[in-house]
């Protein structure tokens, strides 16, 4: 009964479904399914589930798969299998598309060459509207759908984008070299997919044609495809500063626990050094214990509004909004923010702790230890993603840990050492 | 000088140039470029800074601007500005495009009507291939690019949607009723731009029409503002957990600084909420100091652990991956893998104890308080999330200050509480 319900679906509605049944129900169902399987869906499922579905098939049917699939989605598939797998696999494809998929896989992972589809449609300058329409009327080997017709020189090196709005808007003796667009973006086959997404978002692109190092067109990007990279990318962000290598919400329990240790290992680390730094008060805290008490606000505080220094700063960077021109603008603009932030919250805290304990010197230590703390947020949150990019350490991935490292260490070293030099 | 060498440039790219620029610089550009500054610009620039040029500029000159704009471009653009000001600024504008500003600003902020642009291409569903061309080719008043042509009934509901490649390949005498796609998707006007969104990214388009409650056809959405959306969404959720209420990068040190602070007043509260439950423990503390230096690292895995399960939890939920259907398989599986880690971490950091403290009791104390904590943060990591999904509040916004405040105040308190049936 469920292949037939599912058979009229969008395969990226099927693909939802498979999605949220567990894994023996998945099983059971593609076997149901057989041949009624549509290989589309599998462009829409979640890597996880996709690498599990494509376990249970074997080489024929993947093979059969490749074939049927456009040329971007059948690399991205057999990409992700191993080596071993990809040859076996390859063995069994059609010799056309075979060389398809090959210099497909020649292309590093997540660079434009991965993401181009080879089905496209080309004509030459000399052309004219009505030979253009007459070629696509009459060839059957086209794309479903095409968004741009991509003019090229003798030895296929682009030279005109066609809009399809104004092939149709033109009459049949103008020529296509006159209504093509000359200015638009050609894309290095070798440029990251974080690269080609900005350039998509910047120019609000539709498509874009890709050239190999000789200026020869190898294929065309869309922007579905795009769309797919600028979601993949936020998420890589968001996960990063989140601590989590990857969003893993269909992987096991057990896959799902190894993947966060690691994370927790290295904030243990830190933990641990801002422990070292109390350990150097023990003797401060035995005597004023209330110190115990208030030390967890300065640390945090620090590591709040240093979080929302760095949240900016790595948005920013990764939008290309920060560069060497704006740079010393924003660190000192988020140093000055994190110091008057941290006098707003001297005097507060300042006050409730002269409540709270009676103490005016403690009301003092606290106070100048939240301004300065906060100052080293302001002044660490931008200079640690701004430091990692210049090495080209992802600034998502690895700016969280320092800067909390920090503001603890510096939050609890100025805290109980001003204690240490004024109460006893 | 400076404007000469803008103007060859993409809107886009002079939008970028005017944001790196500081505000004395930008009014001086502006005003130098006078009537050779390209409206177009205005669409590209962060809202910050388009704010701060619009206040510069008088109301002829924006009604102007908004003559010139796509009606997408020009109700967004006007519908920043304050009511006052859109009523001077409209009666500016000339009649025709006056209505079409005044209809738009009446969808919601944030819905596809603002998102929808008027400028489109309609058919009636009995006109043929021959006929749609020609129509093409003589109208004027056209929108320059468009990827779509909506077929209409007489009730002018859309009832078709004509994909550019498929009438490029269709014979002239061919009916756009027989070539067109019937299973399109409408978009109601009142839709969210988030579920919008959703929609092109689910099913990979380019436009999709916007139609009224009687169904009738309003507009066209088209990707490339679909992308902005995608990149608002996303970066407001990163900003949102990390405590930043937008991306400030343009804003004033003063606009920085006050936007900053309700989140650390909130977290301030949090903290000495943490701090209340410490104090309960002072007479623990004196007597054994030594949990005064290992309390800080329960709290901090808790927070950790909790953070990262939030962190998946807030981007499924923003992708529509977690329904009834499967929260309650992703609760389990992430207070499980809280629990194993907290297992791993209570075996590392009781080993660290006995070697730092000699003390095979705090050892004790410390494991049990590590396990709890960390599932502890698993189940609050999962619970609070969707629970504020439930109640319609923005997961991203407040799951960060709830979650940290429930693994501050169990890790303290069971580790502290542990202590004091234990040692004393
Ligand atoms: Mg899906
Ligand atoms: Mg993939
Ligand atoms: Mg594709
Ligand atoms: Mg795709
Ligand atoms: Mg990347
Ligand atoms: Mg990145
Ligand atoms: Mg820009
Ligand atoms: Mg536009
Ligand atoms: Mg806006
Ligand atoms: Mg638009
Ligand atoms: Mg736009
Ligand atoms: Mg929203
Ligand atoms: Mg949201």
């Amino acid at each position: 009964v469920v292949p037939r319900l599912l058979r009229p679906l969008h395969p990226a509605d099927q693909a939802d479904l498979i999605e949220r049944l567990d894994g023996d129900d998945r099983e059971v169902l593609i076997g149901a399914m057989g041949a009624a399987f549509d290989p589309e869906v599998l462009v829409y499922l979640d890597d996880t589930v996709r690498e599990e579905i494509l376990a249970h098939l074997d080489e024929a049917q993947i093979a059969r798969f490749l074939s049927v699939l456009d040329s971007d989605d059948a690399v991205d598939l057999i990409g992700e299998l191993d080596e071993d797998e990809q040859a076996r696999i390859l063995q069994a494809v059609p010799a056309k598309d075979r060389v398809i998929l090959e210099q497909g896989l020649t292309f590093p992972e997540s660079s434009a060459g991965r993401l181009m589809q080879r089905e496209m449609v080309v004509v030459p300058a000399h052309w004219t509207v009505g030979q253009t329409i007459d070629f696509l009327r009459t060839v059957r080997d086209l794309p479903d759908d095409f968004y741009a017709i991509y003019v090229v020189d003798p030895a296929h090196r682009p030279v005109g984008e066609l809009v399809l709005s104004h092939l149709l808007r033109s009459k049949r003796p103008v020529r296509v070299s006159d209504i093509m667009r000359k200015d638009f973006r050609r894309v290095p086959a070798a440029m990251d997919q974080e690269e080609v997404a900005l350039l998509f978002r910047q120019y609000g692109l539709v498509a874009a044609p890709v050239v190999a190092d000789d200026e020869r067109l190898l294929g065309v990007i869309t922007v579905d495809d795009v769309v797919d990279v600028i979601d993949e990318e936020a998420e890589e962000d968001l996960m990063r500063l989140g601590g989590v290598s990857e969003i893993d919400l269909y992987g096991t329990l057990w896959d799902t626990t190894r993947s966060r240790f690691p994370w927790l290992m290295v904030n243990l680390g830190t933990a641990i050094a801002a422990s070292l730094v109390i350990g150097l008060f023990e003797a401060t805290i035995q005597k004023v214990v209330a110190l115990a008490v208030l030390m967890p606000i300065v640390a945090s505080m620090g590591g709040n509004a240093g979080t929302q220094t760095l949240t900016v700063a790595v948005r920013a960077l990764a939008m290309r909004d920060i560069d060497t021109r704006n740079a010393m603008r924003f660190i000192a603009k988020e140093t000055l923010a994190g110091s008057l932030n941290g006098l707003a919250f001297a005097v507060v805290m300042a006050g409730a702790s002269v409540l709270w304990f009676g103490d005016t010197r403690i009301a003092w230590i606290i106070a100048v230890a939240m301004v300065l703390n906060l100052l080293v947020a302001g002044l660490v949150g931008t200079l640690i993603p701004l430091g990692l990019q210049r090495v080209k350490v992802d600034p998502a991935v690895a700016s969280g840990v320092f800067l909390t490292t920090v503001t603890d260490v510096v939050g609890f070293f100025v805290f109980l050492g001003l204690a240490t030099l004024v109460l006893l």
